[in-house]
């Protein structure tokens, strides 16, 4: 189905997108990085690099180490890690809807999936 | 300065973002895709591609080749191309509105250009 993909770029050229945003939920909803790789089918090091590409895109970080717990320690998202997936979602929600005639109209003329044979 | 990156997705995997709107406002400006490349330090094959790859995601093309001119010929939008470039500024434009102060917001918590050191 037709959709958006929206990635907000920092000055910096920091960026935040789908890829990062769902990963941010995934390590809330699993309380781990790990799990949170395993979940998205990404390998531990880039779901890590991604995770750490955040971490010092910002003056404080977005994910935290936790000690504790059977599985030596997981991760949570600092109040900054939440605003952060908040805002994300609530701006591409808002740009979908933008986009949605749009996509209609577009849709409506172009090639279906599966290609041009 | 920190702002949004929009693509749009179709149904058929094909994108729309800034590269592909860009291209077509140059051949537009220009009126031939090697000029275009040119303009934006593009391969000619790459920029070729990228029109092909909009050409083919569409029941009828974005650009045409036009015959005739001391350079032997060129290339002109056709009106989907333009309706294409159109309908993507329009909402980039409106997206980056709803993401302003999102973004203001993000930049004041960043760490600045030039990096963490």
């Amino acid at each position: 189905m037709a959709h958006i993909k929206l990635t907000l770029v920092l000055g910096s050229g920091s960026r935040i997108g789908p890829g990062k945003a769902a990963l941010l939920e995934s390590i809330e909803a699993t309380g781990s990085i790990a799990a949170a790789a395993r979940e998205m089918r990404m390998d531990y090091k880039r779901a890590w690099l991604l995770i750490d590409s955040l971490n010092t895109a910002f003056t404080s970080p977005a994910v935290e180490r936790v000690a504790g717990g059977s599985g030596g320690g997981g991760a949570v998202l600092t109040p900054l890690g939440r605003d952060l997936v908040a805002r994300y979602r609530r701006l591409e929600a808002a740009a979908a809807e933008l986009a949605a005639e749009d996509l209609r109209a577009l849709e409506a003329r172009a090639v279906p999936a599966g290609g041009t044979l």
